[in-house]
């Protein structure tokens, strides 16, 4: 496939290197010279601007961080779809707002492009090994029309519907979770400090016990190593949640938990720690019961 | 080994059966007819009360529901301990308070008995297939004395300490995300319904994704074929995430995810559910949104 990238953060970069090594014909797009150079290092193109990917792509894939980013790439002054051409598929995959997808996927189709929405799952891990979870909805030949890209960079494509909408609320519900696990597994693993456990058994333990979870297993060692470098930021999970609450209130629904791990992001972005792994929504704790967090010299 | 187990309920029978059927001497002990059928039926020996097992065993394993039980049968009216040979070891496995872990083990050494402060995780299919986690702290005489029962009943022994109290922390932080992760697999469960999601499908999309837990995984299954037998009871956690939170106030620890997840259980033992499965924590968004949950007929 001739395909663009247009966003190079973790996730795109992963799928881009995994597009471009399954022999595909790459080019990125991001504003930071920094990630065109490695791009371009591992042999595909880059561009700065979506409005300078090359003409005739099958698809453009996009891994931005939210609604308004993906809008700007698609539909703004430097938007890529005039250069689209009719039939192209945009694979749509930030994590958005349900409506906003299907109104999206309206704008995509009356220009004469085909819309994935495909909402990804797995984090560095999965976009490095090209073994990420793509929860998608769309038209069959949009699904058609992207399946090779899918190909390249996930080790499960769900399918979820025939339009866009049901791919970004199973995302919405996928958020919830991940950002409450994250939370909770900070107040369970400061509270554990607290109590005199060591927190490196503790870590062992409960990985081998009914309180694991996905992102215990996967963030708690960023707090054990003090290593706060993001693989995913704190402010992406203000976002998520966000979106989520905001959802959940359009449809006068109580989501206790969800909105209470949302306070606990909002304390360690208030903490300054927006940019900060997500793990370090632990610093709440820190800040407020002086508990020593392990990995400090 | 010459060992009784008291309490027969999930844990304890799954516990009594794997000692029986590797050769140990099993009496169990439980109020419940019924079960002390199901244990002479397969071949062990079982008493009503603490005080009728046999004199001269090398240890009790106590997998009753409380620390109010846990002190009854040993020291109560009916309790065991005078029956106990001296350097006896009482393995103690229900989920109790740090503190009184402690208090016990002075009481037993006191009486010239070993304890073992060792709760254990995995749930019916982890004490059915003698593959538990236990979280034990305690002498290494006592580690020593329980040592093939342990092996009987449990995949992974963890040597937490050598007192009591830290198995119990160690639990205690379990029990934490393990109660939450129940409360916010309902909460998402619902949500996703309430968006229009196919249960089903949500169910094996998260379990391919970063929101998977070991009790979303464990739990959502019992909502989705609308079976509230439980394996595990609201209760329970009405009761665990209660000692979670009293020892966080006695620490002046803040845990708002535990104490939200808490008051989700007790809506749902508020609606009548406190015997039922502890995914039924979901009833308080089915009586409070209208949402249908699957299984229904």
């Amino acid at each position: 496939m001739n395909i663009g990238i247009i966003g190079l953060g973790t996730m795109g970069m992963g799928a881009a290197l995994n597009l471009h090594r399954k022999g595909h014909r790459v080019t990125g797009c991001d504003l930071r010279p920094a990630a065109r150079a490695a791009l371009v290092a591992a042999g595909a193109a880059a561009v700065e601007r979506p409005d300078a990917l090359p003409e005739g792509l099958d698809a453009v894939l996009i891994l931005v961080v939210n609604a308004t980013q993906e809008e700007a790439v698609l539909f703004g002054p430097e938007g890529c779809v005039p250069r689209l051409p009719a039939g192209a598929v945009a694979i749509c995959s930030a994590t958005v707002a349900p409506e906003f997808a299907r109104l999206l996927e309206a704008r995509l189709n009356a220009a004469g492009l085909l819309m994935l929405d495909a909402p990804v799952s797995g984090g560095r891990a999965g976009a490095e090994a090209g073994s990420m979870t793509v929860m998608a909805s769309g038209a069959p030949e949009a699904f058609e029309r992207a399946g090779p890209a899918l190909e390249a960079i996930a080790a499960k494509v769900w399918r979820l519907g025939s339009s866009a909408g049901i791919g970004s609320t199973v995302k919405m519900v996928n958020q919830l979770l991940a950002g409450t696990h994250i939370a909770v597994a900070a107040e369970a693993l400061a509270l554990g400090i607290r109590a005199g456990a060591d927190p490196k058994v503790l870590y062992d333990v409960i990985c081998s016990s009914a309180g694991n979870s996905w992102m215990w297993q996967n963030r708690v060692p960023h707090i054990l190593a003090g290593d706060d470098t993001p693989a995913s930021a704190v402010n992406i999970f203000v976002k998520d949640l966000g979106i989520v609450l905001d959802q959940a209130r359009a449809l006068a629904f109580p989501a206790p938990l969800a909105a209470t791990a949302h306070q606990l992001f909002l304390g360690a972005a208030a903490l300054g720690n927006g940019a900060k792994d997500d793990a370090f929504v632990i610093r709440v704790w820190e800040a407020l019961t002086g508990i020593a967090l392990p990995g400090k010299t």
